[in-house]
């Protein structure tokens, strides 16, 4: 194999949420176990944005975008100026740090179109990148696709709560081993878990002890669950020189059809990332950029109450997971991710995987995506019509006792 | 400068289309001659969809699209199955050669996204890749984010009608050389020329006997004029194994603002598109895809008037600038680009590029983006009002006739 081949070889997608569609049908004959369990099919492996449909006024904004004809057709690449302004200033009072319109802020086809560019700003051939283990999975795959070296770090976000679980010791260690990157999901991707105060201060401390550079992806960071403290790396007095931060409108806001992202952070970062869309993407889409004007100016209460119609949901999932023997999952304090560990299995998880849509036409992402260590788990985006989920979630506690050893 | 510093210093995009509101107001004092020229201002960066307005029922099947929800908004990575199935048979039909709606088809966020994932799927650290000058900047600055190398292959196209101007012997030892990927522009961008039947015969030829894979951009293929023939590099008997086709609607539909592109052929290679797309941008928009079912599906007459009103623009612009001594300009067989050589001025090309922008209000892209040869070009495309474009370009004319030795 040339190196081409085994590069896209490493970045396989048939596991990745939403491409089962493209998967051969396992042969599960020699497996199975019982009969089929009737149901509604649901597909954890994203958002149901019918059940949690887009923010009040994006599609008129988008329609208003549309009448504005070729100044909106036709932005910098970095987005159109005068949304670029209005976003500064909410992103800004969001963070609890200044976020410059002109200079430090881009918007991008999704928060993972940021992500990409903001990683790629960062890390050529050979660069050592620090990554979570688990994470999301572009991480991982973003940094191979650059030529870069992955450089673990664990989450121990199983059996504690006050904190993410990050090991910060392995944090430092893969400074002084030499990565002068970090990349992390704040809530953590697939685990939902939110990274504690002391926690976001020592990555602070230790990014700019080592002179790195830190790209946090805060995309489900407004889902915020009662109770609990979100703290913004960038609003941090130690916060690294070199800092971006990546959000996006495609999951709380349910606006994933438009393909919106920002990042916003240190300007020269910014820089590079337009000059990278500029041969990449050209731009945000015109039209969907005007949607963004609805961003963070929601209808008093919609967020509130989307945040609690989530919560009733994950509750009730975690009661009916936890009352399965050996089932282990951490109560997510932000997004609409569980992420489940499994007892031991008498299949393979990714048969398991396979099994749970053959059987009860549910649609998980494997834990395998996220990082080594998490084979034995699975991950549901638990953004879906409650009873429904409900429901789904029943024929897969089934299923796990039925397949369990 | 670290490695990533220097390719990012490569990648300038100060001079690009459309970021003209980025640079620095430049110091045209001591230069400057004459009073300025009043007139409508002109943006020839890029073309006017307010002049030339989306296809009809663009907005009416996004509009669908929305209403469609979730099976409209989260796709397959490569995009909406029974798009791809609709859109498969209309290219087939388009370039008369067969398109699996399955595995060679993706759709992408723009042609230039295409482009990209296509280039990022062939090329890696090191190999050369042939590439076009002059040529559509993107594919200079992509061989070099890929840490590739440039191969260059000149296209003589001022001064001879029948061909496209393609130098074969170059290409060919190219090849010889170890280039394995050749990118090229058909018609080309910035000059509109169209490759001849027997230039893409030989291309075919050379790719199969030397194994490359050839990447073709056919953006404007179907804004063809009045009388010319245009060649489909995978319809010839001979055409390569290895061979995207990159297209959109961007440019001849307008519809720009959905950021929409396809790329089609070679199985392995759009798998392997699909799988870069997964990490960068995920898919093109879910709710712009809905537009394509507009493609390839005009109403009546719509695409042979665009035509002719682009035609009649065209010649327009050429008698103004042909009246200028000196002035060369290549007649565009496709597309609504004019890229026009200017005399031996007394100011450099990039001072007056800027000169037109001060003192004509009219904004064009400078020839050196397109390769290292044609600095003393500019390109504009004049998909524009007519009245406001002929006048513009009077004024253009008055400047070069101003500035000449």
């Amino acid at each position: 194999m040339n190196p081409l081949e085994t590069k896209f070889t490493q970045l396989g997608t048939d596991n990745a949420p939403g491409q089962e569609g493209r998967q051969k049908t396992a042969d599960l004959t020699n497996v199975l176990r019982g009969e089929p369990l009737a149901g509604q099919p649901v597909d954890f492996s994203h958002g149901d944005v019918d059940a949690f449909t887009p923010t009040p006024g994006a599609f008129d904004a988008f329609t208003v975008g549309v009448q504005a004809g070729g100044q909106q057709a036709y932005t910098e690449y970095r987005g159109k100026k005068s949304l670029r302004e209005m976003l500064a200033a909410r992103l800004a009072a969001f963070t609890g740090a200044g976020v410059s319109a002109q200079q430090g802020l881009i918007l991008t086809p999704g928060s993972q179109g940021a992500l990409f560019l903001a990683m790629a700003a960062c890390a050529g051939a050979g660069d050592m990148v620090a990554i979570v283990q688990p994470d999301y999975f572009a991480n991982r795959k973003l940094v191979q696709f650059l030529d870069a070296q992955v450089v673990p770090v664990r989450l121990n976000y199983l059996g504690n709560d006050a904190h993410a679980g990050l090991d910060l010791s392995q944090l430092e260690d893969a400074f002084k081993g030499g990565a002068r990157l970090f990349v992390f999901s704040n809530p953590n991707n697939p685990t939902g878990a939110v990274y504690s105060s002391t926690e976001i201060a020592t990555i602070a401390r230790l990014a700019r002890e080592y002179g790195a550079t830190v790209i946090v992806d805060q995309l489900y960071s407004r889902l915020l669950y009662a109770g609990q403290t979100y703290t913004h790396l960038r609003a941090d007095l130690n916060a690294p020189d070199n800092l971006v931060t990546v959000m996006g409108p495609s999951k709380t806001e349910s606006l994933s059809g438009y393909r919106l992202g920002v990042a916003f952070g240190t300007a020269a970062l910014i820089d590079r990332m337009e000059k990278l869309q500029a041969i990449v993407s050209l731009r945000a889409p015109g039209y969907c950029q005007a949607v963004l004007q609805t961003w963070f100016a929601e209808p008093a209460g919609w967020l509130q109450e989307r945040i609690e119609a989530h919560q009733r949901i994950r509750d009730a999932l975690l009661a009916e997971l936890r009352a399965v023997a050996g089932v282990q999952v951490r109560t997510p304090q932000a997004g609409s991710y569980l992420f489940v560990q499994l007892p031991e299995m008498a299949v393979a998880p990714q048969t398991f995987v396979a099994l749970l849509r053959h059987q009860a036409a549910v649609t998980v992402t494997p834990g395998a995506e996220f990082g080594p260590h998490t084979c034995d788990s699975f991950r549901l985006n638990f953004s879906q019509d409650h009873d429904a989920a409900v429901h789904a979630v029943q024929r897969v506690c089934a299923l796990i006792e039925r397949y369990c050893v």
